[in-house]
């Protein structure tokens, strides 16, 4: 299979965008990706949008039709959703649609615009239709409340501290704080994010990724034709996706993510790498107990030691692993569907040197991770420059 | 490219199912396509769903992790949205999925259920969401409105008549009487449709399709794996997809839909059939005005006569073309989000000599013709029994 480059990428800042709409930032990271490709967007074939919940909190559905050709790009679109992975499942969808011949490009968006909603508490009631509304939300479970559960589990089960947590935020912001397109540009000590605010008991106001806007977007096409866009394409080399019950009643272990587990051995074994071949990940730190998790789950340590891997400065920029380079969601912010394109779009610019400060300096391998939910939905890619 | 075929399909009657969830009915719909198919639910490699807009009806987002593992079908999921032709989206990845080589087989699911909201007016607006927000809705022009602005336009320009847009009405429950399905099985008489109470002038009652609820549900895989699962695959030789403006006001002629002739141009061509090889047809009728544009955007009649074309007879049920032998979305129902995978169902039963009282008896080619919102958004799919 001919393999998947992006040409071009294109963000806004993430932030609370109060004067700015849904339809507004997403203009502003299109224009920016086709700036970015040099292309023509009567070339681009095909648009793929990912958002969580445009619905709730913009009242507006069928942004498909509303983004795409109000940003010039008149092409058959559609919306691709799976809550906070909602934007790395629109990419993959457009690799598919690529692959199968029915298109020759795209152009992938990821938007969440968050601060309409006119009330704080009604974003974390719409975030929380992501869980088991019926018997999650329903019953007063928001996602602070589900991720402490998987907390206090780990804690339980492998003796995991609330230093080891706290030391995810304060590596995400060390990193954020050398991005200028993240939410929070300053840096965290140990003591403001232990003494910081319970929010759901074991997670503290700084175990917490932000409410966000933002809209993030990247133009692929196939391998044989990229050269036409930039000299320095990237390629996804891997990609997987993983879904699993999306309560956490349902699964034998909330301290794993079996979707996890699923998205990274398909997507590695179609990459042909293992674990030790990652250079950088950005990963999806929506609570630090994710980050913990996943640091595990992929192999970068074992199983319960994925607090103490990250307390011993492991995963810092340029240590044994660097993870989440950009700031991740903690501190770059989290724009639930857009996520995904963010990661991508760090990745993009790691690998092609242009990182700035942040810059990691073994950049050949380069990967995202993505989940929705509690960790129903993953998804996996992996990036390289190709040679 | 080695063509999709459809190995089984399932689907609840469409209705006011209050006693039922988005959840039970999906169950349902996906049992029985599990059967018809005679699959082992582990071989399902993937799960795509069509859903409008669950997370204002049901306060539900992510449901692809909700159905897909309840029902026993733990594969990779997504949801795909373009408002109401969010199913044939759905479908469409799928086949993208597997033509790209991701999975050699999908369950594909379509569900909306509309009557989760405490206010039947709630409804309304939720469906606005698939308009323009803030310049549609947001002023107060629900989908009656705007499609009663397209019917006025329509007899404005051409000269149709009251009467032509309320012999689609009687005709498409003339063919829900006939099936078991429908949500309305009762004929009406052309005297009840034309005085029946006006909605938004000159939009009547009987130009409006129903609230619904319904969950439905095909599986598909490549040609050469269909004959393991039936012998009487029923395969998708064309599929196009057009998108447009989402707003009246940004589209020069609001008579005509752009996406549907985009797409009807794409599906024919990769299926090298022309109008005149459409044997039978289901279309979107949300309101009597989409079916009389429609016939005219694919090329059955000429422009403006597409009322007068239901009114002679020609799209009753084995005349010139057999135009919603289902019933339609009128006398059917219309579960938004699920519609196009019950027009697919349809469709593969009537190949399938399987359509009960209103088979239809030329069946060598049947179509799909589903749009989102005012048209901004059209899928149109090809079906054959292949050789």
């Amino acid at each position: 299979m001919e393999k998947i480059a992006i040409v071009g990428v294109g963000n806004t800042k993430i932030g609370e965008w109060y004067e700015n709409s849904l339809r507004g930032l997403t203009d502003i990271a299109i224009s920016k990706a086709i700036e970015s490709a040099n292309i023509d967007p009567k070339e681009i074939e095909s648009t793929f949008i990912g958002s969580m919940s445009s619905g709730i909190f913009n009242q507006q559905e069928h942004i498909s039709a509303l983004i795409g050709p109000h940003s010039g790009v008149n092409a058959p679109a559609l919306r691709v959703e799976s809550a906070c992975a909602s934007g790395s499942q629109a990419l993959r969808v457009a690799m598919m649609a690529i692959s199968a011949g029915y298109y020759d490009s795209a152009l992938v968006v990821g938007v969440e615009k968050m601060t309409d909603l006119i009330d704080i508490g009604d974003v974390t009631t719409a975030l929380g239709t992501a869980s088991d509304s019926s018997w999650e939300l329903g019953v007063g479970a928001t996602f602070p409340a589900l991720f402490a559960l998987m907390m206090r589990a780990h804690m339980h089960k492998y003796g995991s501290t609330l230093e080891e947590f706290a030391s995810v935020a304060v590596k995400n912001h060390d990193n954020g704080s050398l991005n200028p397109d993240a939410q929070f540009r300053r840096k965290i000590t140990m003591d403001t994010a232990m003494k910081s605010r319970i929010i759901a008991d074991p997670i503290r106001l700084f175990d917490c990724s932000p409410v966000s806007d933002g809209a993030a977007a990247v133009i692929v096409t196939k391998e044989s034709l990229a050269k036409k866009y930039t000299d320095d394409p990237i390629y996804i080399t891997g990609t997987g996706a993983g879904t699993d019950h999306i309560a956490l009643h349902q699964r034998p272990d909330i301290t794993t993510m079996e979707s996890t587990k699923r998205a990274v051995k398909t997507a590695f074994d179609m990459a042909k790498i293992t674990t030790k071949d990652v250079d950088f990940i950005e990963v999806h730190d929506c609570f630090t107990i994710a980050e913990v998790i996943t640091l595990e789950d992929i192999g970068f340590c074992k199983k319960g030691q994925g607090g103490k891997f990250s307390l011993e400065g492991k995963t810092a920029l340029n240590s044994k692993i660097s993870v989440n380079p950009s700031g991740g969601l903690k501190s770059k912010g989290h724009p639930v569907g857009a996520t995904g394109i963010y990661q991508v779009i760090e990745v993009f610019h790691q690998l092609r040197n242009e990182a700035g400060k942040r810059q990691v300096t073994n950049n050949n391998v380069g990967v995202t991770h993505n989940i929705g939910g509690s960790g129903a939905t993953c998804v996996v890619n992996v990036f390289s420059r190709g040679e």
